[in-house]
């Protein structure tokens, strides 16, 4: 990735704060935009940017961007594509940051100006904190980085996604379409947050707290999640969450009705099956 | 804990073979039976005991022992007092390891010769692994020990199995009802096992395996189950467990609602509660 150029993270969050952290230690020039001016001083006290902005007129600052990204939830994405898309240079390449593409990516491609490149992907390196305050923390390295090109992307922008992945640290980097990446996340991240969500909501047991292991700690450590991050996110992907749920509560179901005919055989054979599978999970 | 006294461990599994690791390292005389001779070798092998049998008559073993021990799955366990029970020496302390108490500990001692005390306890140091091969692996120290007497145990025998728990490394140590612990353990284990399995049965997602990150791995870990041992405590323990998926399946149910709704608010307001919970069992 060329020194030379400049980089406008917009949206100075988690990611987009671990972005500029990052980009800025390797020596590139990164700016930086955000509606809180709390965090814009965070990021410039720190130096993970050198200009930043906090409300106003963002067009100087897009002038000199080669490069742009949005730390931003999809809502808020498509909006500021909306009001401001327009003020980016043509030759400009964009990417993102967030967790569901479907319903996402096409809308802004389309919304941006002739010339400007979107090229979508997303850092599965989420934490249970938000906020750049805490940006610090996250660890790209074991996480997986996947870039959701659609048929208006060039290669040479897929390329550039990989190469700025490989900047930012990421050892994993795969590419998927935007449906296929969002049928995965709805599995791998969505339903196992729905769960453990929906476990802690199920009944009041703090008071058996003391009693808890590692088995129950492990499975609800994501219960302590963003609100409004995962309400975004859970929304925009509801028909993919939707049927994980609905197959999940019919496995459930069907453990409660062979525990209820004391089907000793068939709760056996359930196990033996989800040992063989989570196997295939610890070898990779 | 007197140092003169002889242990005799009846079932060197995971948990058996692991007290009786502990105990002989401490320098306790200790005994040991099982059905399986491989197992009974290994543990004479390592010396773990100083003396073994695997199948003919116990009365010889039984006839030394101050302390006996069930390392036994409740059914095995009920089946082996059942037939061997009266060849217990009055003065006897007995106590078991098995993971649901209510239909076991009482049975347990109606059927023990008097002037043998059975005092009832659950050391919850379980693993994804099995047998004895694997003790060494077992690590007490963060564990709950948890003592479950009823209204025919003595308060010496209540002390004699904390006394054992200490001696066994335990650091949380604490008395339940037989009640108590099978609706505590219904929560914070079975319920969490049950859910752990429900998703890795609901569809082959094995393909997905590259993407998943520490959630989901967390999550699943105890998916691999020892088939056998957990259709047993499901068992034992169906009422609670039922009772624990129903409540859990409502509050899924309701998040799927909330999602088909497009309930935004409903959804942030679930996980502000559970973030708000889950903070509780960060602090213990």
């Amino acid at each position: 990735m060329d020194r030379s150029k400049t980089f406008l993270i917009v949206g100075l969050g988690l990611l987009g704060g671990k972005y500029a952290q990052v980009l800025s230690g390797k020596g590139y020039r990164v700016l930086g935009i955000d509606t809180d001016p709390d965090a814009v001083a965070y990021a410039r006290r720190r130096d993970y940017i050198v200009e930043g902005l906090a409300g106003g007129d963002p067009a100087p600052l897009l002038a000199q961007a080669d490069y742009v990204i949005f730390g931003l939830y999809p809502t808020a994405l498509l909006q500021w594509v909306e009001a401001c898309g327009h003020l980016l240079r043509p030759g400009t390449l964009v990417t993102d940051v967030s967790g569901v593409k479907r319903g996402v990516v096409e809308p802004v491609q389309d919304r941006l100006p002739q010339g400007v490149e979107f090229i979508a992907s997303h850092p599965m390196a989420g934490r249970e904190t938000s906020g750049i305050t805490h940006s610090a923390e996250v660890d790209f390295a074991p996480a997986n980085f996947i870039i959701t090109p659609t048929a208006r992307n060039t290669p040479a922008a897929v390329d550039w996604c990989r190469d700025l992945a490989e900047t930012l640290g990421f050892a994993r980097i795969s590419v998927l379409s935007p449906a296929e990446h969002d049928r995965m996340i709805g599995y791998v991240s969505q339903l196992c947050h729905a769960i453990a969500v929906s476990l802690m909501c199920a009944s009041d047991n703090t008071e058996l707290a003391r009693y808890t292991g590692d088995s129950f700690r492990d499975l609800t450590r994501i219960a302590r999640i963003n609100d409004k991050m995962w309400a975004e996110l859970f929304l925009w992907n509801k028909d993919n969450l939707i049927g994980e749920i609905d197959m999940f509560s019919a496995a459930l179901g069907s453990l409660r009705e062979k525990l209820a005919a004391d089907d000793r055989e068939g709760l056996e054979e359930m196990f033996r099956l989800s040992t063989r599978r989570r196997q295939a999970f610890d070898k990779k």
